[in-house]
């Protein structure tokens, strides 16, 4: 941490400082410019930590405190410095290979599963993600089939050997999700659900966590560090549009949080297209642009019939247009070295 | 809804929208202008849903679909037209009375609760808050006191007689948080924790639900939606500031926000200045525009040393700070036409 | 100036930026901590700048540059220590008296702008505002009459002693409504109309500088320098919302940034909550919330018939209206020590 | 329009309503549904305005106003169905061309210029970008060279063959740009000032078009409306990064937009990935981004010494790191089916 004083803070503030310092097990340095003084904060006892600073913070004549050093570190280069694939049951996330995963927003039924599964297969996928678990806003909505559609997602697996990519939206959800899924996934709307976090992360399974919509890159990956300290090696994240301004779209792709993380962590980080446009026809051109900024993966969601899907059409593409959508996504994937 | 039709939309793609309105049990009328058909439906069977207007949406010919109905009932000012108080043990909320709660981010002792709690009542506050479980962006930090916190909390209470406010992170958490106190609070990160919701909303204390720091005010009315619908009657929310490009605070107070979901609901709503602003100094100033804003009630950070608080130390007041802000906010209330 | 070096710098890299702060003609100090080195720019030459924070911030080895002074001085509290009021012709804003600068969006004729200046003088506003000049989004739209809307300011003030405040958006338009206006008024479009500024700044008029509505308040606060810089002593701040994912409401009045901006800088700060909300139900509330806050004074629209306004119709107050908003807002301001 | 009444509307207010079109030249439709009564305006008489649905969104018993018809028309797809290239000088922008744009943020010197030009055009650039004047936050930070800066640019096209732009900031400036210019530009805090948008649209010369950091697709495309009412046919749109809560990068590059506003208009749209992100590591995988998303073209700051640069160094790429962009960049363009 560097602590800056103000221009007006005497002696005795930093005198303060210093002893409220070595009191936490610090060591320092101290800066004595023109207009400030500046003390920096030396050998973090055991990490740097937000509590620390904000102490610090309010200590007679501080003007601010600097954090200097990051707080995670399980899922940081420092620790793993190459980026590090994540197996999906036979499918490979991450380590060069574009792993694109597809089907319906929510499971409907054992028929609309199977038919996607097969059709998304065809066209290339190489996982199923279907919710059987919907956050959904209204609570007059459908809510999804639960139990019953985890086991239409174990149905569509048996028939295709697609491995299966499906929400948790609770801590009581854990152990059966787990059962039966390939990988689970951790929505935008509980990225900072720490019980959730914690339970998945001792689970068992690999983990997708979807960014908040509303987080910054930092917290996305302090929130991964939650699941790497319960236990889980197996970690990817997902990058989904975050909310700004811009009502044209649902949400605003944040391909840049992409690159910004990578040079970050070792994790796969793979895009969601569907959920960050909410438009069908703009996905294509998304997925490519994800693809093109270094995704290890994408989400895309295909439903039969977008126009009788239960969540989510408007922004789900047809099993045609999904295929037309891998063609193209091939051809970008080969161009900056990956393959599908 | 209204179904507006695209420019180039053909006779066959209103039919299209027509039979699916006839087969969804919806009447229509069909109002042809020189540059676009709109289709308005009429009727929804049982209340307009997302699900019905997202399906239309994708229909050949279709530009857009328009809701018309809200989607929450249980709390609108159509099912009660006006505002309705809340108790939290003795203390009211809403109904002309401005009501303070006041306490640490985070319970970390006995003395600390019961020190805290006769200064915040000494002041006029009429509860105590402080968190037992507490939700923070880094693993590495205090996560709280847990089931102990609790009971400090319930002795401050026995001590002074306030009522306690109390956050409720996890489900498996909700029992024994609705044994203590006197008011669950659900906090911004878990706005759209719908299991939390439910839970909360069926285990008979009030509820009070902070918005999410990117939730709209139509989710956050949805979000309560989901208490009510669930059994609770006693439901108040809270502003705490939403995530801008501003960074000078940690968040932006949307007093907007109040004065419109007002309009909306019955529902007593109160301030979290605190939260919102992140600074100690800033504390007053949106104390006394919330009151001014129509606030039912306020939340206010108070920890006898801000520098030794284990969370949130830079917004907290100290209880002579607390004391100086009461005596402020009263002239202001009273201005308004309320009592404190 | 702080420089982070990375954890991977060598010995070559440090040297290479002590190299150019010595060129630069800074002095330096370094701390070695044991994860990462921190070097202290000391005694910049001229002030501290973007200029050679973003030159170091590229040097091999650099992991970032943390600025820590402040690049607005004239402007500052440093400057001039205590609140300075502004007088437009004979109102005062700041220094304890609330300024109400009242009157419709648009200047739309002789008869509505006397009957509007009148409407507001009798219920105590102190200065009559209304655009001559008007930037609309869309260039079909009414664009504001021009000369002949400031010939109809002048007549509103000959006819009732109040003085006028209007906007100016082009360079071209400066020494015209220098002529005429008691305070120019640069919009929120206009905040980093770097041209506009410099001139506004050397009319020889006050000049209320509007904040962009994707503006920090820092920005806010170096755009109101350059007005300084250009030889401006006169300065009025006016928030006037910032744009949000919120859509409820226009903008998002952000009242935390006049309390904000308040500790930086000693120039009074107004708030406009016609244009913040856009809602005319929403804008009392906001009024006083933002006198509560501590604003100076406050911009409010009038229109003596907002259904037939040319401009902004839907968040103008009725003439009656207007005068009940005075009534409410002269008990807040006297409960937060102000008269009217 | 749609004109959507409250639930508590009566048939007076209706009539209201009613009358009120009348007297504008709209037909009208009437839809009473079991909760809502909504009347279509018909037949706008010169184009629907925002002026009159805010007049009729104030009535007595109107809920909201439902607009439907955009109020752009000479560069949308209804007036010119496909896709139109702009030549600047001998460069196409658009019509399957990927133009690659590059140079320095400011022009600060002869041998800068043309060593920059003479190396961008070497990679493969088919414009040298670079601005003589410069619109800077502070106003104590370098300015740019003006004219003399216009004509280090005209020596480097003399030199090099390779076509400028440049940026316009103040209406007394486009003559003298437009002399030298081959494409005007209008930065992104100039979107919404009209007089340049309008003397830009008058002047002969092709135009760029920055969107505004907190501007709406919508909002962007009635700016270009603007400079196409002024008689300028020839406009290109630049998407360079919208300001939201994530500081990781200094602004969100919002890929989707590119997308969006394609199905909207005609124009040529380019990308500027060296502003969006503000970080030099970043900008390679935000210009393939773009280029898969479907832009016509990428601007890209190249200085020949980032750690000299006196303005936006940090984002600068070397022209060696430029040359193997544009590498890169020329696989992901074939990859779908551009040339370069």
């Amino acid at each position: 941490m560097i602590i800056i004083m103000r221009a007006d803070s005497t002696e005795a503030d930093i005198e303060g400082v210093l002893e409220r310092l070595d009191d936490s097990g610090y060591g320092h340095h101290i800066s004595r410019g023109e207009e400030r003084t500046i003390i920096g904060a030396i050998g973090a006892p055991d990490g740097e930590k937000d509590t620390a600073a904000g102490q610090l913070s309010v200590l007679p004549g501080v003007e601010r405190v600097v954090p200097i050093l990051k707080t995670y570190k399980l899922i940081s280069r420092e620790h793993h410095p190459r980026p590090k694939p994540v197996m999906i049951g036979p499918a490979q996330v991450g380590g060069g290979h574009l792993a694109v995963m597809a089907g319906p927003c929510s499971v409907e039924g054992h028929d609309q599963m199977v038919q996607t599964a097969r059709a998304v297969k065809d066209a290339g996928a190489c996982a199923l993600r279907g919710g059987a678990y919907k956050p959904r806003s209204s609570p007059y909505d459908f809510q999804g089939l639960g139990v019953e559609g985890l086991e239409h997602l174990a149905a569509a697996r048996e028939e295709t050997g697609l491995p299966i990519v499906t929400e948790v939206m609770d801590v009581r959800q854990v152990e059966g999700v787990a059962e039966i899924a390939d990988c689970m996934q951790i929505g935008a709307r509980n990225m900072q659900n720490y019980g959730l976090l914690k339970e998945c992360g001792g689970a068992g399974k690999p983990v997708m966590l979807k960014r908040g919509f509303a987080s910054t890159v930092e917290e996305w990956l302090k929130a991964a560090e939650y699941i790497a300290a319960a236990g889980a090696q197996d970690i990817i994240l997902c990058e989904r549009g975050i909310r700004t301004f811009e009502t044209g779209t649902r949400f605003t792709l944040d391909l840049g949080a992409i690159a910004l993380a990578r040079r970050e962590t070792f994790l796969p980080i793979v895009a969601d297209p569907s959920h960050a446009t909410g438009v069908a026809s703009l996905v294509l051109p998304m997925a490519l642009a994800s693809t093109a900024a270094g995704a290890d993966g994408l989400l895309i969601e295909v439903h039969p019939r977008p126009d009788q899907a239960l969540s989510d059409g408007p922004q789900s593409l047809t099993p045609a247009a999904f295929s037309d959508l891998m063609r193209e996504v091939r051809k970008v994937a080969e161009a900056v070295g990956m393959t599908v």
